[in-house]
Formats: structure tokens, C-alpha cells, sequence
């Protein structure tokens, strides 16, 4: 627990298009309000929701006078305004809609009950780290962005092996020919990375892991390096090869293209409420342990399953 | 469906040591007397649920005079029966207690609808393939095994690295260092096997699937051979290296020693209801499709889960 | 061995656009010639090389006039002359320029010994299987393709899972959200499958192998089915979703197309040395072994590799 | 480059039971000596190879006294030795006979020009992570152990599946059957964890990786925590469970008992060459970029291999 600063202006912020999400948030705003602090809504879904009674500001405004977002969607609402937020270093507060997320960890269910307690000061923090990636061409910088999960360089399903150059802060790390390259935050490290055999990262290590696609060397695995180094990705072989942040932005690449990544200089704070536990999350997103413990007792009859 | 040859005597089995078995064995017992079937118990099961009223047979008493061996418990105990009925070809129906198994695939709680339906010949029927190993020994075969789900051999927790020589039909595969080798059947496929990154082989498949279990060169991967392959493993390194057949029985093997491996002459016929779907299991027991349809719509917030 | 039937015409293959081709082809061909067998030329290679001395033919013409078909190149070379000549169950000889293939198995270096003693009935065969596949739109099929090693349908770099709906044989298999799902012959195997953690399956194996590419179930994992089943593989949902035949032709699909994938009732006589094997080459390919087998000795100071 | 403090006493170490390691440890101790520094033996080291000449200490003298430890062997000779000089700090260099080791990365046909240089103060210094471990039995400590590269607990071969629950930092992570659990620092990432489908850490990474053996669960994924977390795995069923410390001491453990694992307060400094590349000896361990650059022309024929 920690009794952090006193929050005053707290931002919500819903999924967007997602019918059903207005009664909600207009409930919790209702709920915040009543106990005195002032509520704003995230411009857009101000607009869909509704919420004519509050202010509508933009995630730039939001940065600049909230004290806390509390964001109510999935996993990818979240990512999408933590990017936004990050040079404001607003902490976050994550509502799942139903469907518990990684980083979405309060059922809507107990929302109400839940973030008056954590607005009044009872919560646990923790710091998530962000990756900045430019595309250089030709010597210049051609784009610019942040990335809460990931970085993916991959060749469309269009073309065959992408061939990519990797240097680590400066040293060759290696030549790989392969479907892409997965540059992953712990954050990301159940995404993507996940379903490419990567592993899972604590969100407290200070790492970053790159994770091949389909890699035309069988022992070209997944590498967890430090977090403070410097990754450049040279295009060296392929057509069609593109990259994309979060999976949001895509942009075509071309031969000798680079894509540099580095830890970004901001963090994201994360709020979670007190007793919060990231491996009970892995466990129930993974469904770890789902039978009871008397389980042991079916030693001989068992054969594997999830 | 299948109309099948006519059942008349329809043995049961029960899982050893479990309590709570005597009374959905007896229920089912008089549903099926009372429509008219022979009803005879395993003796170990006859023993520990005190069917007195029934006559107690050994395996080979069933196998020979049994037309059916319906099964309640858990995927081992199907395993362990069959392993004894295979040279008589007794038809198995196998009903799990309360958790789905990959081959005991009828709830107790829909047992006494089902089997008698079955019984009296609405079934679907497939043969399950065994395998036949020997051990030998400077020339001499020393022991003899069936084995439903597959052959393992591995070291001890307490050596290093066991050194298989592998050969397939006289041919020479390959020379592995590893933690061991799994031999298995499409039975099989999803026991061991699977935990150790092996692929799920369907049960028409005829095939077997070599699976290295912590293998030192990371490009030996699992490779499925057609199941007339007659396959030999040699030890030729490594020390307290053993043979299991379905984690049953277990035999210290020296240097030199080769196991035999072979598809058995002997299949084991499942019984299923009609309209039962292997998929339908695998998507239980491994929770593929758990979420509804409706998951399409959250594309843009998803992350990798399960 | 086999003392085939008599050889009389021989048709050669090269790889296109490659140069130091044309003079093992030409020297290839004297040696042949010599020995009193008709040689005849693919006519791409032929005008590539300059074969002005040899009648130069169409793959259909080779086909309908050639005994069996010598292929100087990669695998992919022979996998795109096997697909043509699939029809006429031409047989094949597969000569590696210098990097060992898995089914151009025959050094360049040799190919003067080698292919003489093959053309006079020294050899082994076997039978490769073919993938036939459609794609059908609104209930119309509006693409047809042969595939060697697989049928691959994935989403584009460009956009977020796909979602695949399949059924085997009429039944539901699975729903699956990847990047897509690879369906490989044997041959395929030890291609874009093996990438994507598929297990090798045995060329004279009676098996296709589903391999999901970055599935979003953990528990997605490669399942060998037996290879007379017939697939259909339905698009329902995600965007930029297409399908590709041996990574050849690239065809993009829309919501609710279905391909349905199926063994040829072709397939592809595959000729080897006297003394060939399969396992020698996936031994070469793989670097399993490469350490003389005294690296048992070496086992206190031993650490992972490959 | 480091301009490190000045060497004056070094010691050298062997492999133990090594034909031919006598003379070039003779070699290097004359060449070492002629440049002025004192040198003595390890003394196991200078019987087996009769270095009557030396001074001949035991690992704790060799700590008290020696400014620096060369050794000639693999890896795992380094582990050993690196696990006695750990209280001490003593660096190390490594030395192999012939095969590259992860750490032994100077061949041993370069000593005689690379040592010197290195003791002349040219060379790269990293320090490498230990594990400290012990375990509890009924509340007290029965055995107490470092690890270089990991921490094993696991099943026998004679037996049914660990059953082990996992907590870090006192928190629950979760209860895991399994063959068993390997606890690997990044030295031992690329050892016994990388064979069991673990992902490599870099030397700098300040994090830990779990990694299961055969899991149950097929979504029971390597997880890397910070390397200051406190682990805790409690042996909750199974038989014949087992501890083992860089493969070197076997512990059989009981229902319940506990092994504590944590970062040690000691660090092993490694000494490299300048311009020592970790990269550059993974690419050739695990056999990265063989092909040369020229590969990317084959695009076409390429199948994936490792």
C-alpha cells in the first residue's frame, strides 16, 4: 500500500464503439463525483458515452490537469492512451469489461467499490516501461513512435523470408531470415511474443525480449537482453517487409531501412489496487492451476492437458 | 453407427482405491442387468465395491468371456484394462468420473442413457494402435511390455545426460543426448508426449511420433514415422537410464541395452457414442474456443491468452 | 534397388536465372548422351544455358515424352518442376548445386557417377505426396492449385489476426485466431512448417500436418491427421487474409471463403542412389551429430548447444 | 578496454582426468612466468599434470592468494572453480581445449598471444551472477549450495510427476506438475534451461529465468523475474523428487520440503579479451549465420533448416 499524492482530477476514459460501455462509465463517474473529486472525460468518449456534464478533454489536456486516468476497456484501450499519456506520467487505473485483461485487472463489477479506494490512496504502483523506435532511411529519420508492447518488424503474407540485421548496442548480434522479429516490453511479453514462443517477462525486470517469427534457424530463440541497450534492425533482404507499433501503426519499410528501439525515457505508473497480484493474473489468464489441488491425488489416471 | 455383432456379456471395471465408485458401478450395473445383459465384475473391482451379486473374473477371464468392458474412471485406468485385454480384442467403454478424459469420454452423469443406447448398437467404433517393446540385453530379451500410450526412456534426476542411439528399420537416425526419448502412439500423443512440445497425432493416424524429451542439439525435433517402422534405441551413454511403458512399469537399463519398439499386433477397440467427435474432446481438454464467437469483435484489444 | 523399367529418354532441369549452371547441365547431358539415353531439355533452362544441341521442351511435353526428369538446383527448383510434371508421374533425380537440399539430395560433384548408375536402373524410390487445393468463394471455385509442400493461409503484415474456422472431414475441428495456419505434406515438413515449431513428418508417413503460426491459444498446438482427410479452412474474420501454394502463388481471400485442402491423387516419384537416406540427410541438414560420438566423454563440461 | 589493477600472482587450472593437458598448461605456465608473474596451480591440477615446479594451492588459497584464475578445460571446469573462488572474487579466464564454451571462449591455440595480454591489463571484465540455494527441511536447513548456472528440482525416472508450488518474493505464483523446474541464471540460460525450450538471458541481464520441464500445463511458459526476487519451490507430491546445483550434487528431497533460491551476494568477475563479442559466441555455438550473407540469393530453394 502506499498513500501516494492527493489525486483531485481524475479522467475517464472508455473503449471506443463499444455499445454498453456508457452506463458504466457514467455510474462510476456519478460515484467519483459524489465523493468530491472533479471528473473529466476523455474527448472522444465524452462524445460517444454521452457524458454532456463534464468536461471533454484531449489526452494531451488530460495529461496536463488529471491526476489519475481510470480507463475503462480492454487491454488495447489501455495501451492506446498510455502511449498518449505517457510524457504526463499519469498513473492508470484499468476496468476490464467482463473478460479479465493483463494489464485491465478491476471486473467492472467491482469498479465502484475499487477505485474510490484507490482514489482515496489505497493502492499499489508499479512503473511500466515504453519503447521508442524511429525508422531510419537513408540517414533519416522517417518515423517516430512509442510502444507499450512491442515493435514488429515482419514481411507481409505476401512475400517470402524477411532477412534482418541485428546490432546490440553497437555489436552485430546476428543475420536472421524469418517470418519478423518481435522487439517486446515485459508488458508485451504476453502478447505476441506469447504466441511466438516467447517467454514472460515480470513487469519489474528490466529487460527487453526479442522474440524471432518463424525463424529459418531452429536455434534462433527468443533473447532477453538489458533494458537501458540500444537495438538497431537493418532491412538487408526481403520485399514487403513493414513494422508496427502495439500493432497500431504499420509502415512499409524498404531495403536498408533501420529500426532503432530504446527504452523510452517515460514510464508509465500503473495503479492497482491493494493485494494486487500479477501472477494471480497470469494464472487466470493462463489457467494455470484451474484444478482443484486434490488433483494430486489423480496422479495415475492423468495425462497431460493445459 | 454401427450395428454390431450382438453384446451379451458386458464386463465392468472400476478405477482401484477410489471411493465414491461402488455406487454409480452398481447403478449401472442393474441398468444394464435389467435390460437383459450378462453382467460380470473385475475381481479387484468386484473386491472393492462388494458386487457380491455379480460374477468376479480375472482380465483374461473377461477377454474371454466378456463381449464389452465398459470402464469407469480415468484415462489410466482405461489404459491399464486395455493393456490386458488387448490380445482378447474386448470392445472398451470408457466413462469418466466428473473430468473429461482424452479417452474416457462419457460423464458419469450420462452413463446410464448412453451405455445401454450402446449396447445395444448404436456406437461408433475405432481401433487404437499399442505398442510392443522388449528390452535385450547382450542378445537376451529380458522383459516384455505393452504399452497404449508410449515408451519412455530417460534418465534418472540424479545423472546427467542419457546417449541414445536410434535406429528405424535398421537404419541409423540419429546419436541424441538428452534427458530421454518418448516413443508414443496417437494415444499417447496427448499424454507425455505432449508436455514435452510433441504434436497431437489423430487416432487414425498410422503413425508414431519420437519425442526427445530436453534434448542437447535444440534442432531435434519430434518427427512422426509410419507405425510398421520397427524402431531400436540403444544406451550408449549416460548413467541410471530407464525404460518406463505408460509410466506403469520401470527397468534400469545398462549400457548397451536396446529397446525394441514396434507397432503391437494387437489393437484395442474404443466404443463411443454416436455422434462422438475427437475434436469435440481436444477442444475441451486443451480449452481451445473457450471464449464465444463474439471474441472476433474484441480483436483490438486482445492480447495472447490461454 | 529396384531394376526399374528401362530408361530411354531423360529429361534435365535447371535452376532459372543462375549463373555456372549451364556448364554441369551441358557436361551433364554429354555424359548421358553418350551412354546412348535421349536427352532433352526443359526449354527455359535451354535457352538460359544455350542448349542448342538437345531438342527443348515444355514441362507438359516432357512430361508426355520423358522417362524421367534430372533437376540441377535447390528444392525449390524441384518442388516447381514436380508440381508441373505431377500429372504424368514423371520421376525425378535431384542434383544440389553445392548446399545439400532435403529432396535434392545428390552433390553436384557426383552427379557424373551417380546419375549414370541411376539411369541404368541402380536406384530407390519412392512415392512423394502432393497437396490439392481450392479456394471457394460464394460457392464458387475461383482458384485451384497443387502444393508440394504446403498450403499456407496467414494474415498480412499489415493487420491483426486472423480467425480460421476448420473442419476435417465435415466435422469442426477448431477456431483458431494466429497469424494463420500452415497444412504440410511430408515433404513440407522440413520447410515453412518446421519454422513454425511443426514436428518432421517421415516422407513415407500417411500424414498431413496442421501447424498454426503464432496462435493465440497457447494450447494450438501441431496435430497430424491422417492424409486422406479432407480440410476445409473457412476465413471468418480478420483482414488482408491470403493464401499461398509452396509459397508460390499468392492469393488473397475474403471473409467466408473457404479452402479446401486435400492429398493429389498424384504424386511424385522421387529417385535416389542405391544406399540413400532419408535420415542422413535430415542428419546433415539438422547438425544433429555433428560432434564425433567421442563428445561423450566431454559430458562434466557440457552445455547446451545447436 | 580496462586498465584493470596489477596482476601479480596467477593461478592456473585444469580439467581434471585430461589426457593432454599437461603440456599446454606447462606451456602457459612458462610463458606466464617468463613475463615476471608469479604462477601456482591448483592442486589437483598440479598433480595430474606434475607441475612439481609451482607452488600447488587449494581453491581457498588459490582465493587468498591468486589475483587471477586461468583455466583450461570447458565449461564446466570454470563452473567449479567459479563456485570455490566466489567468496573471493578472484576473476577468471577461460580457456578451452578446442570446442568453444559459452565461457571458455579463448581457443586454446591463442593462449600463449591472449593471456598475456590480458594479464598486461588488456582485456573486458563482466561479472557473472550465482544462485545461492538452500533447503529446509521441517523448518531447519539441511543443505546449503551455490549454482553458477541453475537450480534443478526434479522428478526421478522412476517415478510420476513433481508436484512443486512456487512462490517469489512470498507470493504465490503458482502450483506446477511437471517433470520439474530449472531456476537458471543468464550463465545457465544457454545450458540445461535453453534444451528445455528456456529463452537466453544476456551475462548483464539482472534477472532469473523459471523454466519447467514438461509441464502439464501447456501454458506453463519460462517466466524471467529480477534477479533480487526470493524464490521459494515447496515439493507439494510426487516421489522421488530431486535437487541438483549445476548438475553436481544430487539432494533427494521429501513431501514438503522447501528450496530457498536466491541471487548470492557473491559474483564471479570473467576477464575477455578486448573486443570480445558474447554474440559472436552464440552465433557460433548455436551455429547463427552459417550461410554466408550470399544465402540471401537463394531465396527461392530455401527450405527452413536450422
Amino acid at each position: 500500500m502506499e498513500m501516494g499524492h492527493q489525486f483531485k482530477t481524475v479522467a475517464l476514459v472508455g473503449r471506443s464503439n463499444t455499445p454498453g460501455i456508457g452506463e458504466p462509465l457514467m455510474a462510476l463517474a456519478g460515484c467519483i463525483a459524489k465523493r468530491g473529486f472533479e471528473v473529466v472525460f476523455e474527448a472522444d468518449t465524452a462524445r460517444e458515452v454521452g457524458a454532456t456534464g463534464y468536461p471533454a478533454l484531449t489526452p494531451a489536456e488530460i495529461g496536463a490537469r488529471a491526476d489519475v486516468a481510470v480507463v475503462l476497456g480492454g487491454d488495447g484501450t489501455m495501451l492506446g492512451i498510455g502511449r498518449q499519456l505517457a510524457p504526463y506520467r499519469t498513473p492508470l487505473i484499468g476496468i476490464n469489461q467482463g473478460r479479465l485483461g493483463f494489464i485491465t485487472d478491476i471486473p467492472v463489477a467491482e469498479m465502484q467499490q475499487r477505485v474510490p479506494q484507490m482514489l482515496a490512496g489505497s493502492y499499489e504502483r508499479e512503473e511500466r516501461t515504453l519503447l521508442e523506435a524511429r525508422i531510419v532511411r537513408a540517414d533519416e529519420p522517417i518515423y517516430h513512435a512509442l510502444a507499450f508492447n512491442d515493435v514488429v518488424v515482419n514481411r507481409s503474407g505476401f512475400s517470402g523470408m524477411a532477412e534482418l540485421r541485428v546490432f546490440v548496442d553497437g555489436r552485430f548480434m546476428y543475420d536472421q531470415r524469418s517470418d519478423g522479429l518481435i522487439v517486446a516490453t515485459p508488458t508485451g511479453s504476453t502478447a505476441y511474443a506469447l504466441s511466438s514462443q516467447g517467454p514472460i517477462l515480470h513487469p519489474q525486470l528490466q529487460g527487453l525480449v526479442l522474440v524471432p517469427i518463424a525463424p529459418h534457424a531452429l536455434s534462433n530463440r527468443p533473447i532477453v537482453i538489458p533494458d537501458d541497450c540500444k537495438l538497431r534492425i537493418q532491412i538487408i533482404g526481403g520485399r514487403d517487409v513493414n513494422a508496427n507499433f502495439d500493432m497500431q501503426s504499420f509502415t512499409a519499410l524498404e531495403l536498408n531501412d533501420t529500426i532503432e528501439v530504446r527504452r523510452s525515457r517515460h514510464t508509465v505508473p500503473f495503479l492497482h489496487p491493494v493485494g494486487y497480484s500479477y501472477y494471480a493474473t497470469l494464472r487466470k489468464k493462463l489457467h494455470w492451476n484451474e484444478h482443484p489441488s486434490s488433483a494430486a491425488e489423480e496422479d495415475e489416471d492423468d495425462d497431460a492437458s493445459l
